[in-house]
Formats: structure tokens, C-alpha cells, sequence
């Protein structure tokens, strides 16, 4: 993992006052100081926050130049004001970094329904533009400054060799439920110096995010604000990448991207494990990723990996009512490798032994195998705790 | 509410020792002296136990005699012994009441993946015949030996007047969660003395469970062993119901059906309150239903009204992802009759009001407007505790 600034990127976060902890950084700046290729993968709710309608409108880009991002509202649920506020970010921020207002994009998260404090936005944009700068410590505070209830920054990064030399790609997410208490969304920003198409950019973002964010789940409520962006401004030099060298990329891109995918159900809110769940011998991959989704979801699956119960039935059962269609016969599951169920019988297990690895293991490993045909799909998700609960139930006006 | 067995019906419920608590019966059974319609409504999980296999192949039917049901084990995920074990309850009960082993319907509910205890459930079938009688005592019994990790019995009954005379409709239903802890499902008998034809008698069924049973989650996980039949042994007399006398059987049966329905979520695992979600102003009732579903499935949601928290963002953003198409800015939403969200934009109101509202009371009404036509649904969840999370995650080997 290589965590340096690509060439031509500035960063900063800055405490502005949206969050009442003034050590947390709550507003964020990433400039490029060139024009750069912009892609961007936004949530499929249909009541989303007003940077997503700003972002769809302007992503893939040949020229964008910066993102700015505040933390502790997500500017959601919150009509035509809520859309000014949004341009009216992206107008302070390009001002204050020698940009166009077009050549910005917004991103916010937090809690819905409320007004951004604008004068606080505008006085962390001032400070954060005064900060930008490359190094590590600035990476860090832009880092956290897209945070909510996340206990950890959530950053990935990797060097990529190409035909015409080397650039470096490197992204920061936050997200510790779809919604956390009163906050909301999974964000994803990544940086690279590699000379990517508008075209190429998105596609390979919207391939990347397809196995990896989409992926996820945490509770299954599905945020108004998900967004992952993507700024490639070309500083490592040569032609836009395509055949080998675009693979390379690929490559690098899904890598970084399961790594931060992972990185959110593993913070998850009150969780104990982090689950895989493995689904194989689907007819497609649509089918593979309703059953897997379904199973990530159930609240009992959940709550029997926090109580380290082996409790095969709930997963076979939430398979069954994903709308797939399957032979139940030909079903196959294992738990942290041990098979516990074939061809539509349980099987004898010790079921001590299964529950102690469970106990024992933060990470979690559910397999199950169908008879119809090749596909498979992983998906990571987090157990179900009653810290969950209290977190979410706990309610400070 | 009028609680008495109808007509020509005879009830038990004794303990067998699937249940370790002798105090609770396990086993029911429910006869009709003659031959009754039957008819059924069953789980739409693709993995299905095998009592539902059974009974599907058996109702609507113009002669059964009688159900019996046992608790403790649900019989699912078992394979071809299960099929044969469902078979030969069938087979004991019908012996041991004078009836066809054809005559018999079979439910099962508890831990999926295990074998029946045949013995066990034999010697309680024996008990259980023995004991047939149509008094209250024997109705308690018998309503208790369907319950799983319900708290509360689950009955209602109607007298309902038709043109001939008049007829009795009663009914007992057990749940408390779709899935409780290691024990599975809903199930609901109903038994009547009115004349009803099987093709009527599955069509009232199946009318009154869809805005009623199949209106209600407490978790959304739906059980392989789901269940609601009915009786109908005509013993009121009088030729088969039409017309108005129809309708006024079927007023009754959809008020029992609520009753019961409503008990489950309102008995809910670790449930402190009971939502009732009003979807409104929809293009159809498919629509409608599958907002309800995914605003009563939301974690979310469910963990701010068990913290008293009018977090009407959760409502609105959960209603987004549910895949029905709707215009934002008509979307108009109340809690315990507060207006807090009207045409895509907060409305100022008393958050401490609202809440103390929501905290006070165990009943909590969301109701939420659409603009797309006219078509509504009622739908009741339970809230999301830390104690559903200790039920259900609570380990016992």
C-alpha cells in the first residue's frame, strides 16, 4: 500500500464548526492544480441530497479542479435552499482555489433534513483553501475531515506502472453505517496522476464500485448522498491509458477500492465481526448479488455471527426469500470453512467447535454454493449488536 | 370479541417435551367432528418446510377433518425424513381421531434443521386426543401449544349474522418474529361453523391475509414455515355463503385476521413500540405495499422510534430506495400526527413534543402522502431494541 499524494494534488481539512468536537476536522478540500478528468458513481436513491443532482451534472469531466466535502449534514431532504447552498459551496471553493465554479464538485454528509450553516462552510473553505499542501499530514486531516461516526480513516493507495511510466492512485472513504445516528452516507474520493479518458474513467469507476461499494451493507438502508469520485489529472505524463496499461490500472483501482469497500462494514457501528459472504453456481451475477444482498441484510443472520451461533437455517432460509430462483436441493454452506449443510439435509457438526471460530475471529466466512451455474459474487457485511442499536435508538437534541 | 369454539369443533394442546418447559404445551390439535372445508395461505420462501409441502398439495379442500401443529421444531431444511415425518403426524393424528390420513393438515414452528422427536410427538398426539374438548380451558391450551417466544396468547373471534342463522369465526395465531431465536414463523388456524365452498373459502382467506398478515414484519426475514388456514365446518347450517352473507363473513374474518395480525409486531421480540405505517396516495397497492415494506424493514427507522427520535430523514430516504418511482417534492409526512416533511422541504416543529409524543406512547402512527394517486395500505412493525439484539444473538447450546 503506497499512500502519497498523487503529483499535482493539495489537500486540506479543516474544523469549521459543523461538528460540535473541535479536534474533528468537518470540512475537506482536494485540489488539483490542473485540469483533470472527472468520473463519478452516485446512490440510486430517489430522494437524494442536492451535491448528488450538483455531481450527476457535471460528472465525466474532462476539466474538473477540485471537491470540496463537509461532514455533519448531508444537505438532503432539503428543496431548492438545499441546491443553492450546494452551488453555493462549489462557488466559494473554486473562488478561493483560482477555479471556475463549473470545475467543482460537492460533497456532503451528515444529518438530513437540516440547513447547512453556511457561514461556518464559507469561513472552512477560506481556511482550507489557506492549508492546501501535499504531504502527509495534510492527507490525514482531509482524511478525517470526511468522517461522521466512523471510529477509523478509511485510506488505500498503490503505485501503478504503465507504458509510459509510473503514477500513483490513492482514495479516502468514510462510512460506518449506509446511515449512522443522525448522519448519513458512504463517500469515496480518489486522486491519481495517471492520464485517464473522461470515458475511461467512468467506465472503469462504474466497473470498479460494481464489486466493490456496491458490495457493502452494513444495515441495508441505502443513503441519499453515496458517492464515489474519482480526479485523474494526467501529472505522471504519457497518453491516456488503454489495453495493457489501462488493465494495470484496473487493476490497481479494484484493489484500492476493495480495500476501502471493505474498510466500511469493518468500522461498522457497533460491529463485533466483519462478514464475507461467498455466493457461488449462480446462473448470473444479478442472482448472485440478490442472494448475497438478501443474506447480508437479515437481521437474524446478523445477529447469530454476534452471538457466535452457527446458525445455518437463517442463512438457507434468507437465500430463499431473495427472489432467486434455485434448487433447494443443490444448496451447499459452510461457516468458517466447516460444511454444514448439502443437498437439502443438515449435516452433522460439532457445533462447539463452529461456534468457538466464530467467537474467536473478528472476520467471519459464510459460503454457500447453488447447482445453477457459474457465477459468484462476494459481499462484505457486519454482524447486528445491541451497540448498533443504542448507537442508532440514541437520541441527543 | 367472542371468543367460543364454533360448532362441531374440538381442541387440545398438551406438552410432548419438545418445549424443555413442562408447563408449556407443544402440541395441538384442532377437529372438526365432520368434514370442513379447508383452505390455506403459505409461505412465499422458496425454502419451504415440509408441512407446507403437505398442506399445499391438500387444501382448498371440501372434507378435512382436522390440523395438527406442533411447536418447538419447525421441520425445515430436513429433507426427505422431514417429508415423511410431516407425513406420519399427519397419519397419528388422523388414527387417533377416526379420520383419513388424507384429512390432515400438519404445522410446524421452531428450529430449522433438526428432526422431529417422533416419539415425542406421538405420545403427545395420543395425550392430545384424549383430551379433546370445546371449552375455554381447552382453547387456552390449545392456543398456548402453537405459541413459540410470544410473551401473549394470540386469539379473536367474531359472531357474524347471515340470512340462514347465525356463525362463529375464531381464531388463535402465533409470532414474534418472523424468525425468533432458533424457533421460526407465523402460523394462524381459524376455524368456523359457517357454510362456506372451498373456492370461497380460499378466496376469503387469501383476500383477508393479503391487508393483513401479510401487512405486518417484525424483522422482514420471511420464515420457511409461514401459515394461515382455515376451517369452515358449516355446522351453522344453511347452504354455502353468497351475496351479502358472504360479505359479512368476510367483514368478520378480515376484523380477526387484523386482530391477530397486529398481536404479532404489537408482541414483537424486545419490541417497545408498535408502528403502524399509513402509505397513502400511491398509483397502486403494489406501490404502496413495497414503500410500507421498506420503511417497516429499515433498521433505521425502526432504532429512532425505539429511541423516541422523529428522524423523519430515515422515513423519507427509505422510502427513496424501495423501487417505487414517486415525485420528492410531493411527499407529505406525519408522526403521531405531527407534520414534520411537506412538499420536498423540513417543516419547523417542537422536536421535543414530537419525541416525548413518540416516548409516552407504545403505539406510533407514520403516515406518509404521495402525489402519484390514490391507492393506500396499512402496515404494522415493531420498533429495533438492544433487547431484540440479545434475544436473537443469545447463544444456548
Amino acid at each position: 500500500m503506497s499512500l502519497q499524494v498523487p503529483q499535482g494534488f493539495r489537500l486540506a481539512g479543516v474544523h469549521c464548526g459543523i461538528k460540535r468536537n473541535p479536534n474533528k476536522p468537518d470540512l475537506t478540500l482536494v485540489v488539483s492544480d490542473g485540469p483533470a478528468t472527472a468520473a463519478g458513481v452516485y446512490t440510486q436513491n430517489l430522494v437524494f441530497a442536492a451535491p448528488v443532482a450538483l455531481n450527476r451534472q457535471r460528472t465525466p469531466s474532462p476539466a474538473m479542479r477540485l471537491i470540496v466535502v463537509n461532514s455533519g449534514n448531508a444537505n438532503a431532504c432539503t428543496g431548492e435552499r438545499g441546491m443553492a447552498d450546494a452551488r453555493q459551496m462549489a462557488r466559494l471553493s473554486a473562488e478561493a482555489c483560482g477555479a471556475k465554479e463549473s470545475e467543482a464538485l460537492v460533497l456532503s454528509t451528515g444529518v438530513i433534513g437540516t440547513f447547512l450553516p453556511m457561514e461556518n462552510i464559507a469561513a472552512g473553505i477560506a481556511a482550507a483553501a489557506k492549508s492546501l499542501a501535499s504531504d502527509e499530514e495534510a492527507f490525514a486531516s482531509a482524511s478525517r475531515g470526511i468522517l461522521t461516526t466512523d471510529t477509523v480513516q478509511k485510506v488505500s493507495g498503490r503505485r501503478v506502472k504503465f507504458s509510459g511510466g509510473e503514477a500513483q492512485l490513492t482514495g479516502m472513504a468514510k462510512g460506518a453505517a449506509m446511515i449512522g445516528p443522525n448522519m448519513a452516507t458512504m463517500l469515496c474520493v480518489l486522486m491519481t496522476d495517471a492520464p485517464l479518458s473522461p470515458e475511461t474513467a467512468q467506465r472503469s469507476l462504474a466497473a470498479a464500485v460494481d464489486v466493490t461499494f456496491n458490495c457493502i451493507s452494513v444495515e441495508g438502508h441505502m443513503s441519499t448522498n453515496d458517492t464515489v469520485l474519482m480526479l485523474a489529472n494526467g501529472a505522471a505524463g504519457g497518453m491516456p491509458l488503454a489495453g495493457a496499461d489501462l488493465a494495470a490500472f484496473d487493476a490497481a483501482l479494484r484493489e484500492v477500492c476493495t480495500d476501502l469497500a471493505r474498510a466500511i462494514p469493518s468500522d461498522g457501528e457497533g460491529a463485533s465481526h466483519l462478514i464475507t459472504i461467498d455466493v457461488n453456481g449462480c446462473a448470473d451475477r444479478a442472482s448472485a448479488r440478490a442472494i448475497a444482498k438478501t443474506i447480508a441484510e437479515s437481521p437474524l443472520v446478523k445477529t447469530a455471527i454476534a452471538g457466535a451461533d452457527p446458525n445455518w437455517g437463517r442463512v438457507v432460509s434468507a437465500a430463499g426469500y431473495s427472489g432467486v430462483a434455485f434448487d433447494p436441493a443443490g444448496v451447499r454452506l459452510l461457516i468458517n470453512g466447516f460444511p454444514l449443510y448439502e443437498r437439502g439435509e443438515p449435516l452433522p457438526f460439532d457445533i462447539k467447535q463452529v461456534s468457538s471460530s466464530i467467537r474467536e475471529n473478528r472476520d467471519t466466512s459464510v459460503e454457500i454454493f447453488f447447482s445453477e451455474g457459474t457465477a459468484a459474487l462476494r459481499y462484505w457485511t457486519t454482524d447486528l449488536t445491541a451497540e448498533y442499536v443504542r448507537l442508532n435508538a440514541d437520541f441527543t437534541t
